[in-house]
């Protein structure tokens, strides 16, 4: 029996435009690592946290690996107690879904090590209740695509429908995070809870022309179609450059650009590597001149 | 060159549930059959009208067919006559797309008595101006299947974006058509234009997964995706007995059962021809018993 094991989760980019609440995807890099082990307490036990600056809690109680892996014991009614040490190896507060990744991470660990009595569609909802501590909602739109990998849909919560969805060979992701903050509490509160039927017509006949563009892998489609009437005129506001950054990835040829989950960070689709490497620079060159700090750039 | 020619188009069942003003598809019984021929008048004529009992209107900017092969002559720059008959083969005022399947075979005979300059999505829009003076609206989610078969997403209308989705192999529709009146503006009347997100949320997750589910071939996934949260709770009371016949429909099987566009036909998907024939009899019988006088049934 293994007596430590350490889980690597990705970040993720949800909503992606269309898709509002309902669908995200896994990036290559970057992501968490958890390392979890047992002791003998009886208690989780947070013992490390590096690369969060500080900002996290060693709380077992306020922490999303914690918290999660806690959710896995309460359902098996066992007291294993664990030790859970966690590297952040991205920015938090980015909206690339890093409260995800290390709920994710620290789940898929703790189950490893118990021997596996759950499937990974069946830790969705354990490391959903750590994305509900940090929050605020279960949300499955990061967890979903950090715990499957890919392209997720999550059709419904209950009971919880994740779809995974068909990653056309050539589809590259380009991620960059400009360095002002959006809290999720202010990017939700600038969303409407009524919207008007035509931009809701509008936006299911995105999502499933979307999704027929990933199973044909039809490019033109999937750019026609990664367009969004709810999320993105709402929140554009909240990062002061989006329009500019958002302009210059498609004057390079990025199949669409939109908002990363609740933001700040930027995401464009691009077919092949080649590509998203034009597409990259120009983001990034277009934060700099917008006089943005820092940056950070994923290509995959 | 072809001096007459008789086009057959298909009666289609619009919204599917959960695609609400953009998804559709084609039945493969009952449709219309219009015969165009070349005259010298240089002017559309209206000469026959079978099937309607007298309710169609000769007047040729009054008729779905000839407004459509006008729409074509004048795309074209000719002046072109044409002596147009029509063959009503199907209800009126059903929610089966009767003035689309009009529309459709008549300037699908007319393009192919011209040599074919335009291909049959390219027909479309001539086709949509039909629509537009029959039902004040210029939907494609009635003429957009007729034409092009199979089942159809709209993505958009401005530029026009029809999307051809697969069609498994042994999905059945089964469509009973209860002999009540719903016109086609009280059922829009009672759509509200303000929907709440979370009714939007729902419903984009589910023309995303009943794609899914078409592409795949997967029925269990079409059943939970064709659901709705927009059209059929507000509409299901224009249709007396539609709750019952749903009931009915589902106990007996059915994959789904909903209103076929603006009612009062309701359609069921089924999983194969032996399931189709055992939920027609049902949704039959309960319409027997709900007292209402006919109906017709349409298994494929």
């Amino acid at each position: 029996m293994k007596e430590n094991l350490t889980a690597f989760a990705p970040a993720t980019v949800a909503n992606l435009a269309c898709g509002f609440d309902v669908m995200g995807l896994a990036i290559d890099n970057p992501g968490d690592e958890v390392t979890v082990s047992f002791n003998k307490s009886r208690e989780i036990v947070v013992r490390s946290i590096t690369g969060d600056g500080g900002k996290l809690s060693k709380d077992p109680m306020k922490n999303t690996a914690s918290v999660a892996i806690q959710a896995l014991c309460d359902d098996l009614h066992i007291d294993q107690g664990f030790d859970v040490s966690i590297k952040k190896k991205m920015p938090l507060g980015s909206g690339l879904g890093s409260s995800a990744a290390s709920a994710v991470a620290g789940v898929f660990a703790a189950n490893e090590l118990l021997g596996r009595p759950f499937s990974r569609q069946e830790l969705v909802p354990f490391a959903m209740m750590g994305e509900k501590m940090a929050c605020g909602a279960a949300h499955a739109d990061n967890v979903g695509p950090s715990m499957m990998g890919g392209i997720v849909l999550i059709r419904s919560y209950a009971p919880l429908d994740i779809i995974s969805l068909p990653v056309p060979k050539k589809l590259c992701m380009v991620v960059v995070h400009p360095h002002v903050e959006v809290l999720t509490r202010d990017a939700r509160a600038v969303i409407p809870q009524k919207i008007a039927l035509e931009e809701g017509i509008a936006q299911w006949a995105n999502t499933a022309a979307l999704t027929a563009g990933l199973f044909q892998s039809n490019f033109d489609l999937i750019a026609r179609s990664v367009e969004d009437h709810i999320a993105e005129p709402n929140r554009a506001s909240l990062i002061p450059c989006f329009y500019e950054v958002k302009t210059a990835a498609l004057y390079e040829g990025a199949l669409a650009c939109s908002i990363s989950g609740s933001g700040p960070s930027i995401f464009a689709m691009c077919e092949g590597m080649a590509s998203a490497k034009v597409v990259a620079a120009a983001m990034k060159s277009n934060l700099l001149k917008q006089k943005l700090k820092a940056m950070s750039i994923f290509p995959l």
